[in-house]
């Protein structure tokens, strides 16, 4: 494995180094979770001997876990998880750690994106972390061999934790993987405040739009898309949304949404915010009916929700519109704006800074714990995917309402007694 | 089991039963689960041969529940699980049904209500319905030699379950009950909506207060106390919230609300709802530093989270400040109002309603589905607590958002096995 | 003028006037403005030696405002502004004082209600208060020989105060009167938050039903249709806007509600509020389309905006189908339930309080205020409508934040000086 | 008068007017009330004759109104209104047209910005448009000359309006000006949901901190402060206000809100927003107080809201943190973080775009048809402050409900009737 690290590959990393470490230090001091942990893994060093291998969006946030878990003692390699979420001068400042050796460069092509998983994989881990599961994938494909020596891995996102399970249902995930992303503390308050809060933002910046009165379409209800259509409803936009799960079509409706199948909602809507995770969620049948002048912006892992092949079959001309902005003229006249090329647009829009510093410590100090879990009682755990114990994620909430300042109650004997009885009458 | 029913103990029951059958067409015209399962019952009886016994709120939504049952093949006998919550005219025509036995009356004292428990297990049901486990407690504690022949239960509250957990964790669940309570169906929207709407606007109809600028504390931040805080802060009040676990105390914080323990809300509150299933949550320590003229009220399921004990204790005088207003004078002055006597405010206050229609259409739908799984497959279910199958919960929902005219999407092939596949790349 | 008072019209009153003052205390200890004030009466008198004529709906609250102008020296008759909001036990206890006369009783029919009216004139007051401008009405038509001895007026509503401007521009406004209304402290407290909330309750424990995922149709976007409309979104209803007036329609639709004509409205509203102040709102062309099971409601003085003329005229059979609710049966089976007559649904519905107590005591605090004003420079004011004196209005809210211990900031001198000033630069 | 214009002052303008001309059809897009009014100037040329005079923000939305005057037939000349605020490409495109000058340009020193503001004045404009009345000062103080011949003026902020009516009251306000700022379609729509959106969307994109728990503490509760709040607790912000009227303060604590002097808030904030249009509302007072890591950012026009000089004199360091935050490093350690250099934030930080352009577009379309009366009526408008005809602000959203497609009622005859009358009774 004779791929070069970032620093390699950039002329004078100097400034970018300097760079990178001027934003890993503005959101370290809004991370008060791995602050706290920062202490106890440098103190302790419960990683020591381990090889973390990692493929994440490489900004600012991920860059203070990556640190965090050199503290902790282990050797990290590290490349992105999608080729536009990269910040160059973040990944030169890890790779500038001694224990760190980072490959992430933004706007790498297919060869490169895999050549860079591959490099990682060069280091031999015995601890993987995933957005995407693209490292999991990878190995799994291509280097069975490294599988005895993994203790396990953490995964972040809905879809990797997704794919994950559909692979383990297979029977093919071979060693155990801890799945982040549907913890509580991840799901309760990365995907609903992160995700919404910071799609919305990015796509207000990126357009110069204003979300009062905008009807916005929803696809997808699950905690990405309540969040999305929560903060949108907060905007005073109009929020519609459209569901394949009964429950979920319910639960919108009861919050007082519309809710209607993507068919109609084309018609109807100003701004498409995609969240499900699955693909072709728009296509051709629903530009047609589109009106000029729509947003179509994605907030979910992949860029597959919105099928752009379709609109650019069905489009006469396309042109830059605005920075991060696409548009596709019909040969009615009618233009449709993609905003990130259909990627996660929170991450791949040029102004994109990914989700909010706040909400990233809390996913990410979950991580924390769950690799030193791995470390500790990995050989506990069989392959398969499993949930976060809920010690260790109540450990992570714990530390969060401390360093927040918040107080709360707790159970006197006499209530937790009668919480666990039952033989008491009306 | 010589124990009178309802029609036997009113003098003239004519004009109540026509009162009652008066409240049950207003319920179900507001009913559409109800409507299209009462189709179903009717004309299949999947319930022929059954002896359903019942503890529930007896008034006209659960009527409307009892009739279906009875439509659908089985007889029933039922009683209240809270003797403040009992419409006598609606239990009257309940009774008059030819399959239906009702023993519910309000306001009985503590002795005729467990008779009228006794009285309704004297039916020798082979499926129970409960609202707090007062009929599987008694059947378990005193009629043990029925429970061979009982198929299964099922509880409607999240207390209910909760103490069946308790029982089923100490082996002493002796047939199966399905967890109503835990349903996405009942948690999502009977919960949170149900109760938030129904709590407060009894509040506000029994006090003629406002909401607008008031700080009102919510005890505990499960689904009810979500809808409660959530339904409050929509009317523009200033919400506290106290817990004791620390991910829902950071989900409320999140949220924007305010979190601290109780000892400190209670000097900053003007309206207390406890809605944790726990005793003592409201105590002497907090009623010392109450402000004067506050509104302490229970959404909870027994009357024990406001410490009325302590309270009066403390009061120098005590009188009904209004109708549903108890007023406790303390020493210095201050009055301190329990509205409710403390008990569940949306069932017994003198004009509580209890929950919405709607929502509790949602709720008896599942109910009515389990007891139709339960005389179909009941002898798949093992003694214990158990969920309820998905696949009834999903029906449900169906036949609502039929029912409503709310169209959804569903899965194309190639969507479904996206999902289900695990081997594409970013 | 021999129309004997409430006291005399009852057969036995002293439980009655028992049960009144129970109600005007309890509103009292929420009233923290009127108790502020009642100080300053009671120990200066200002309004010795006037009489004051009072219109208002007669129950605790705005009791509390007629005891305290009685306390503040002057003599007081009053009656009622609508059939069905008088609470009789409120009235008798309101004529058990000695310098207060009450004709209003509940349920007069329009002869009565009428005579009631002359006979509050029969006092020969010299200031009117009135609650839709039945006094000054009568006074003007009726009675013009006591215009002369007449100081001034207070109007309270949105309708009184539209009708008398009305009446000033034609010249035939014979006194001044202060315009209560559309001060501040009423339309930004009373109108949004009393209308909105109470008229959202009532209807609510009229009905068991719940707000959320109904489409709630508001007619009129003035500050009651804001407040309705806000406080049934904040409860997950989707809510739909009718207006006439472009820039409110268009406020409307920017907050992210739906604007439509009532003729579309009407298909796809659940609950229709109107608040308009105008007739008509609803119509035979709306009954037409609108589906089985609507609320229609009405939050305007009066019970003109919904034709119940063209509902009965439709219908095939018209019954009570809950108290407070008449059902219209038309003859394609459809049911169009009318609460409360149509009349202002939070004062005659059965259950109907009336606007919350602290609302009523923001606007009768200025009421308060003005009647002062009125006895000390009410020669200042020529015939016709008057704005209330801002420093009046701003007494009351100084008094209402002292009360509930809200501090806020003043100017320093720099900042005076500078909100004063025009020539600095950027 | 020979100052050059941004054309001349740039060295290759093509590619920068390009820029600026794809940003100006962006937003053309998204502004279907100049699109409207587009056609109609260009066809009847009705400011054939006439000198327009305008210090504004010079970014694409403001262009795009600047270009409608010039189709309109007038000759523009045009500067910035705050050094911080100029697009210079799309300065470089508006001095493209024929019958426009551009003088604006980013980052100019005192000196130059006024020499441009007397350049604009050097054409003799016969009618001014101002955005915080510094071309209006400036003829008053400068060039008193051409007051006779200037037809009449329109300002676009409320700190303009203000100090213009400073400026009336004493006497020195010496030809017609409309507060466009006061117009309904203004206040209620840029102030609130413009200011709102695009302040909140800027520090969240500048500092990517999330809203969710934070404590942000609005300065001053106008319409401006209104949005800010409204839009920040609509992303679960816990939302503290300051304010010096008692009746704003009051509508701010009936809508939830807590309320506080400064002196309080500036303990409890995470994120300062102030919105007062005053001066000296942050001071050394609130600086020692502040917890590390606060925010502070100004949405009010001038840059005197947070005292700087305290805050300067007060620090030990001062660095860069992020691209737009200056960090401010106390002795003790505390950073304070201070955004755009307090300057207008969704103006002048690095990423800022303005208001949508939606809500501009409403302005916008105020200030032209008022431009467009001036020259037809402006004879008529005696010197001073006008508030805009409201036709005129009606006309503009007739045509923006039209452009959108949202209908509406208007009233019968017999309503119209009936909203006129007085003597309809009970």
């Amino acid at each position: 494995m004779s791929q070069p690290s970032i620093t390699d590959r950039l002329g004078d990393p100097e400034t970018a180094r300097e760079e990178g470490r001027r934003k890993m230090d503005w959101a370290m001091q809004h991370m008060p979770i791995l602050q706290s942990l920062s202490g106890e893994f440098a103190s302790e060093e419960p990683l020591d001997g381990e090889v973390v291998g990692m493929a994440m969006h490489v900004e600012a946030k991920t860059a203070n876990l990556v640190e965090l878990l050199a503290e902790g003692g282990a050797e990290v390699a590290i490349t992105g998880c999608n080729p536009l979420s990269t910040h160059d001068d973040v990944s030169a400042a890890l790779d500038a750690h001694p224990r760190i050796t980072s490959y992430a460069e933004r706007g790498v092509d297919d060869e490169q994106y895999y050549a860079d998983i591959e490099a990682v994989i060069g280091h031999e881990p015995t601890i993987t972390v995933d957005d995407g599961m693209d490292m999991v994938a990878a190995i799994h494909e291509s280097f069975p061999e490294l599988i005895d020596t993994i203790v396990g891995g953490c995964e972040e996102t809905t879809t990797g934790v997704h794919r994950l399970r559909a692979m383990d249902a297979d029977g093919e995930l071979k060693y155990p993987v801890f799945a982040v992303n549907d913890t509580p503390m991840k799901t309760l308050f990365d995907n609903v405040h992160g995700t919404g809060e910071s799609a919305l933002a990015t796509i207000a910046m990126t357009t110069n739009l204003s979300w009062a009165s905008k009807t916005v379409v929803v696809a997808g209800y699950g905690y990405c898309g309540k969040g999305v259509a929560k903060k949108a409803a907060g905007q005073n936009a109009n929020v519609v949304v459209t569901e394949v799960e009964p429950r979920r079509a319910l639960e919108a409706h009861m919050e007082g949404y519309d809710v209607m199948p993507m068919a109609d909602a084309a018609e109807v809507g100003d701004v498409f915010i995609t969240t499900t995770g699955n693909r072709d969620v728009i296509t051709r049948e629903h530009f047609e009916v589109m009106q000029d002048g729509v947003l179509l912006a994605n907030a979910g892992h992949f860029d597959v929700e919105v099928n752009l092949d379709h609109l650019s079959d069905m489009a006469v001309d396309q042109y830059e519109a605005r920075d991060g902005v696409d548009a596709y003229e019909l040969k009615d006249g009618r233009r449709l704006n993609v905003l990130a090329e259909g990627r996660l647009v929170n991450l791949a829009a040029p102004i994109a800074l990914g989700h909010p510093v706040e909400v990233m410590d809390q996913s990410f100090g979950v991580q924390a714990v769950c690799v030193r879990e791995l470390v500790e009682h990995g050989e506990e755990y069989g392959a398969g995917v499993h949930d976060v114990p809920d010690d260790l994620d109540r450990e992570v909430a714990e530390i969060k309402l401390a360093a927040e300042g918040v107080e709360y109650d707790s159970l006197t004997d006499e209530q937790a007694e009668y919480m666990d009885s039952w033989d008491h009458g009306t």
